[in-house]
């Protein structure tokens, strides 16, 4: 495809609706006019041009471009920020959020305000429709961020073709740089089963895209991580019978077993069926191509499950090909990229960043690779390897960790001392506490169902080694969190800290009941 | 009054849900038996005896045991944790919750599955027995807490007389202890003016000790406070009209004066009234001793309010006085216990803490002095002042902030860099940005409904000097990004660190944005 209508929007300056509206035309209507952004009146060689204007482009755009470098993004769709608001992190929080919500209005359905829910069940297009209209919205503030704040160069709406590592056709015309910063990213593995290419099978990405009917009461989520979750919460808070096909384990990655415990046990009390162990072999057809039944293999033999909606959510594969084909770049046995730890790949004066490169295929490391992937372009030695980050996924509830769980620190340190709430106890989880943002009316109704969460300390050091969390609002105190953690936080630093009560991670106060000892021991 | 009955029950190892029924039995029926949790094994003085097991008592207690030291709690009521759980930040955070849900199920009221909402008014009734059914629940756990875990000695449900510095009598026994550590708290201050005693008038402790009707259509509060705007928005959520009668100026303890007008013009759009330069004159009595209208003082002149339903957030009165009639202890302009930096009041052997001794009245305060007083009683001096805290309020929203606002950063430097989202645009708030958990709907829908936050930098040092934010989620985040504020944060720290995306501070994220460059600019 080679695109060759053009508009140059460099001399005007677009306001954020009048980028939703032109970005919601070029989309919606499939128009390959790209759009220009380039400043004509800078005659330096570009530094880089970053392929891809999601969000590993875009931040190490704006990094090179602050450090006075000059860059050019190529990006096929007609906006910046790539998948994240188009189809995944955005559209996943929206259903997230959603999923809490129903949770609360079904739990306490038919008091207070709240509606009866039983047997309702909700829509989901009309959530995926909501997420489709508003989505623009972020996407015309990359658009206009980027050029307006941020004094970006950029084409849109036009695939570039890699000629070699300085070289970049697009939309009829040549662009060569000193360096080229591949940021493709990935796409979701696609299911390899007789019946897969159904209608009413769905990824991430189609779902948003495609979905045009209503499903039926039951969804089968093939997948047991972060986005199999994520969204199976949704459609099971939707009211619809929910099945997890899971090959091993639900949540493995949930690193503390109490916590993960609880999050499963959470999900299986609001009717989420997660089958571990199991593995879809085929779906059936209804005869006029869509999808009519799954059929599982379990531990306990096959079994059929009559649905008109799979949602798959097997993991990303990098968009590896187009670059190794053109530029001969190493790729790794998953399809990535393979680069060194400045972000170089094996073709000298490429780069490569983002979801591209592999695992964790998380927003900070896009963006912080971006931003490495510009300093070691502008003549600044700069090693950046993902490391001792802190994590979080969502079920109806948000679950965030950070460090060692209590098994990992049991096995490094020969004392380890845990701080949890509710603690252990004859009456479990049914406790009023913890309590905060969002979990009051369970605190005061539905006990077990306000949280939990956990630190994990050594005992002779008195240094945090690990936190954990379900619940609400700590998600965001994670991030700093974690930085204190690292820095050698101790429970007596806990203790001397201003909590802002009710506050969803208890650990400061907690923290202070204890640090008076001398030996610590668990609460 | 002396309590003469009494129950030991130190044998006893009472789960929550006895802790819960023995505390509703007691508080219920408004019996003067008194609980005893004494070590009679324990013949060593007590190094403290703390009148008062609130926030301060139990926390001071606490560390005081930690330490190896020996402490008594007094209290007059059945349970330890004093007002916080019982009337003051646990039901504000059960009507700040209600509040939140509530301008979503009416934002949205209609569309998914969020019945409409046109008209219809929600009882403010069940939400406060929602609070009062559900309150024992962590009282339950304050006294199993305490006796299980922190193995602290003390007696419930009966007052402590000051016979001396020494010596407390309580329930028919004397105690005498080397120290005393009063920790009495505070009540709200009344409203004086005519009618203030009529049935109708509430403030936040009587609203859950006494409501036995369902308010009317419409709301006057008298205050314009953190404590005012935190019950009013819940009022006016509920669907009622509801006046803010502001003496001076709503909310004027929100530094920055971009983020108190948008959290004003959200309240405002929320249809809450907010009267400024206004009081309250009196209150009209219906004939039968109950609130029929309030006659206010404004600057358009007198106006009456018809209402059956006042709510008065005047501030708190330390309990000052029975300590200062039966030890002498200085007492300050506000009723307020003075005390120095070691909590020692003007009586030797006498400390004071939390509530007592007057502002900031917040938990971490009351639970530090407690703490600092305990440090000293056992002999290490430990001053403390507090300062340099985060703090936070509740609208609809949760609004947080910590450090300087732009106006102060201003005067204090020269070179002041703003970090804002949604910036400056030509469309203003109509920004689809922030966005994260709890306010996907609104980012999708409502975008001006979607947050406000605002990071102040100095541009020389490129130090952090506050953060500014309206939203969910982000308090927490508060606590600990104030300490690596204080650290001397600088937003090339916060470009490095790992957001947990799509995170309510997106202030990792923006920093990173603008900290390639030598010379910071506004974003």
């Amino acid at each position: 495809m080679t695109t060759t209508k053009s508009m140059n929007v460099r001399g005007e300056k677009l306001a954020l609706e009048e980028w939703g509206n032109l970005i919601e035309s070029l989309h919606d209507e499939k128009t390959d006019t790209a759009l220009f952004n380039i400043d004509d009146k800078d005659d330096r060689e570009y530094d880089a041009i970053f392929l891809g204007g999601g969000a590993g482009g875009r931040f190490g755009s704006a990094y090179l471009r602050a450090m006075g470098g000059r860059q050019l993004i190529i990006e096929r769709w007609p906006f910046l920020g790539g998948s994240c608001p188009h189809n995944a992190c955005v559209p996943h929080h929206v259903f997230s959020d959603c999923a809490a919500e129903l949770m609360l209005q079904r739990t306490f359905g038919g008091t207070l305000w709240f509606p009866p829910m039983e047997g309702v069940v909700t829509s989901i297009r009309e959530v995926v429709d909501l997420f489709r209209r508003g989505r623009t919205g972020p996407h015309a503030m990359m658009n206009y961020q980027s050029k307006e704040q941020l004094d970006l160069e950029y084409i849109l709406n036009a695939p570039g073709r890699i000629v070699d590592p300085h070289t970049v056709d697009v939309a009829g015309r040549r662009f060569t740089a000193k360096n080229l910063v591949l940021g493709l990213g990935a796409r979701p593995q696609a299911l390899d089963i007789p019946g897969s290419g159904l209608k009413g099978v769905y990824s991430n990405v189609s779902l948003v895209e495609t979905l045009d009917y209503e499903p039926s009461d039951t969804v089968v989520v093939i997948g047991g991580s972060k986005t199999a979750v994520e969204y199976g919460a949704f459609f099971s808070a939707t009211g619809r019978r929910t099945i997890l096909v899971v090959r091993s384990e639900c949540l493995k990655l949930i690193p503390d077993a109490e916590i993960r415990g609880y999050v499963l046990d959470r999900m299986k009390e609001q009717g989420v069926e997660i089958w571990e162990g199991s593995e879809a072999l085929r779906i059936e057809d209804d005869g006029e191509g869509r999808v009519q039944a799954v059929v599982v293999r379990t531990p306990d033999g096959e079994k059929r499950i009559e649905t008109d909606f799979v949602f798959t959510a097997l993991g990303e594969i990098p968009n590896s090909e187009m670059p190794a084909q053109a530029l001969g770049v190493e790729v790794g046995p998953r399809n990535e990229i393979i680069v060194n730890s400045r972000l170089q790949t094996s073709v000298p004066n490429v780069y490569a960043i983002g979801d591209l490169i592999g695992a964790p295929m998380e927003m900070f490391k896009a963006r912080k690779s971006g931003m490495y992937a510009a300093r070691n372009i502008m003549g600044f030695e700069a090693h950046y390897e993902p490391k001792d980050f802190p994590d979080f996924l969502h079920t109806h509830y948000e679950v965030s960790w950070l460090g060692l769980s209590e098994a990992e620190a049991r096995v490094r340190h020969r004392n380890v001392v845990i701080i949890k709430m509710p603690p252990d106890n004859p009456n479990g989880l049914n406790a009023a506490l913890p309590a905060s943002d969002r979990t009051m009316l369970y605190a005061m109704a539905k006990p077990h169902m306000s949280g939990y969460q956990k630190l994990v300390i050594d005992g002779d050091s008195r240094r945090v080694l690990g936190a954990h969390h379900v619940g609400y609002g700590a998600k965001d105190a994670f991030q700093y969190l974690n930085v204190l953690v690292k820095q050698g936080l101790t429970v007596d630093d806990l203790g001397e800290m201003d909590e802002l009560f009710l506050n969803p991670t208890h650990f400061i106060q907690l923290s202070r009941l204890r640090s008076g000892r001398k030996h610590l021991v668990d609460l």
